[in-house]
């Protein structure tokens, strides 16, 4: 008998026929003689249904009540999940993320998980019933009500996962899997019956939209096996775990691409540590995620730094960074937005040098400038125009012949 | 500087435009210096909206995740009715039922409030912080999310203005006021500009539908004046509050009416108290309302009584009273749906003999047979055949001249 974590992602859950047939997949885990628990994630749009009624009110800066608001959505779901098991004669029980004990730290619209109090949890287990936990939301330290995010429902699971020594963790999603590049847009995009954890970090990092980051990071970090699969077809997914050993000749396995990306340029800046730390421990403790770093103290420009944000996040870096000038300190800012990130991954990459200046080599012959690259032991990153990012991506689908790329070896 | 509790039901939160509208009554409040603590229901219709979701799954015993789900239903109106006076400049904060301290007893779908927690709430208004709190919810003594029932928010209101020692409750509602009786169908019926406990007590039991009950009773014993007014019409409302001194020539104050309610008679049971206690234990212990009791020990019927429950509860209480039988013990049940309660409310009726006799001539006049009495220091009420019930109440109104009865006076 074995401990199984499902997530069940928004347009799994979306009608009450979609709640019904996903309840299916927990009912054959558990008369194979499995323990289940599983996470649930607000029914199909109301996340944005509800984000959209608090557009009425202008109240940009107050997270707290957007997360008291946000919250009732998965409430909701694990209600609905938890009766239509009841109907079919299983003894389940639902709980909201307090009632669960995911506890947060104490910050509202992505807070990160400290710990999960898994005593509730094992005591319903222990009365042999499936326990249904509302995904995406947890309590603060302090006592509120706190979301972890968009995609934050794959956190939940997977650290209920990691806590409850959890066999292996299902993630029910719209896609039957994780694949080489998105097939909505890349054409010979195809799916990979396994990747590693690194990998899979650098394609949810990247924006491929399958798996929440932080939930890679946490099963990476407790090796708890992920299973991504659609809810809705009984087909094979992709597993992620850990890879020992795979075949040499695979280099690249996947393109990433992700648009409304903003350049930021610094000018001015004192060339000492210091500055730069203030720079980025500002945008740190206001939650802005930065990406890639450029420092480039040529002639012309003696004393810069450039980084990429999101968009989204242009207006408070910019108040943000004016509002300590003196501080820091610097002496103008510049910003380029309309950009996007393009990225291939792969786990022998370090080991390829020719693979970067392939990347690189292919982009240029088709006129498409790059603006900014980020190298790690398994992905090269270029930022470019917007307007170029498909293309660059299916270029490189191509170069790198992934529709042809055999399975990981193990 | 006091402090005034506000209550703003469905109908007055149901869209954004009158949640702003809603948020007037505080600020008015707050700018004349007063601590505003506010407690709202769930928007309109979305409470029946959610039961209608749970209504797709055949789970009726379990009421533990009906009230996980209703629960989300005021939580939503909390966060957004905080954030349009957070947008007009107020410090606001929203709390849900277990986040301000509401205890019930550990029973679903209708709990009742066993304590208040108040020091977050005090915490917060120290803060100078205006403080909303989900109606109609609370956390049980063994953390799980209960409710209190249809027109619990009320309850809500009144308790936290109870605890909080607040100088008035207001009871904001799509009605003016308290009338002599519904004015949708009563065509006389006039509002009253003020009320006792005791009467108001009655006419919410008996289906007045303005005041939920338990929340008359709550402000009867901390002596907390209501004010039941309308959000949207600037009108004086009905104060309901401790009587002292009254005319002596008041006597009926209102006519209120009930439908679906059903009269059960047991047979064969032994004439011994216990046998009695036992029958309406067992109906108490399952939340089930008795409401007229009678025992007729005729010789044709040597060892029978009869009870009205409403309708709703039938099924349950046929199921609990057969299950008992032989514990009870008696012989075998009969019932009648289909009727109605009509009932004549008023402080002063005790020291007036004649008005029951006037009742029930006045209604034998017309040929409506009465199927039970039941009577109070306060009140008189009859059960009849459902199709009667407004033709009655109109009967009584005009009988006891209710549009020209004076106001009270203190």
């Amino acid at each position: 008998m074995g401990m199984i974590v499902q997530k069940f992602g928004g347009t799994s859950v979306a009608t009450m026929e979609k709640i019904r047939r996903a309840t299916s997949w927990v009912i054959e885990e558990k008369r194979r003689g499995n323990d289940v628990v599983v996470t649930v994630s607000a029914m199909g749009k109301t996340t944005d249904e509800l984000i959209h009624l608090a557009s009425e009110f202008n109240v940009r800066e107050n997270r707290r009540e957007m997360d008291l608001l946000l919250s009732t959505g998965e409430q909701i779901t694990v209600a609905l999940f938890t009766m239509a098991l009841q109907e079919q004669g299983f003894d389940a029980i639902g709980l909201t993320g307090w009632q669960a004990g995911i506890v947060t730290e104490p910050v509202h619209g992505r807070a990160r998980i400290v710990s999960v109090q898994i005593d509730r949890i094992q005591k319903e287990l222990a009365r042999d019933k499936i326990v249904i936990v509302a995904g995406f939301q947890g309590i603060s330290t302090d006592g509120e009500i706190t979301t972890l995010g968009r995609g934050g429902s794959d956190t939940t699971a997977v650290a209920l996962a990691a806590m409850l020594q959890a066999n292996r963790c299902d993630i029910f999603t719209d896609v039957t899997g994780v694949f080489t590049s998105d097939p909505r847009y890349i054409q010979k995009a195809r799916q990979l019956s396994s990747i590693s954890y690194d990998e899979m970090l650098e394609l949810a990092h990247l924006g491929a939209n399958v798996l929440h980051p932080r939930a890679v990071e946490f099963a990476k970090n407790y090796q708890i096996p992920l299973v991504v699969r659609s809810s809705m077809e009984n087909k094979q997914g992709t597993i992620v775990e850990e890879v020992v050993s795979m075949e040499k000749d695979l280099i690249v396995r996947g393109v990433a691409f992700e648009k409304d990306i903003t350049r930021i340029k610094v000018f001015g800046v004192p060339n000492e540590i210091h500055s730069l730390s203030a720079i980025f421990s500002i945008l740190a403790e206001h939650h802005i995620n930065v990406d890639i770093i450029i420092q480039s103290a040529t002639e012309s420009n003696p004393n810069s730094v450039s980084f990429s944000i999101k968009t989204e996040d242009l207006e408070a870096t910019i108040q943000l960074l004016e509002s300590k000038k003196k501080d820091i300190p610097f002496d103008h800012l510049e910003w380029e937005s309309g950009l996007a990130k393009v990225s291939i991954v792969g786990s022998e990459m370090i080991s390829n040098p020719g693979v970067a200046a392939k990347m690189f080599s292919c982009l240029s012959a088709e006129g498409i400038f790059i603006k900014m690259v980020s190298t790690s032991e398994i992905k090269i990153s270029v930022v470019l125009d917007e307007k170029h990012m498909i293309r660059a991506s299916d270029l490189l689908h191509n170069a790198f012949q992934l529709e042809k790329v055999s399975e990981l070896a193990y």
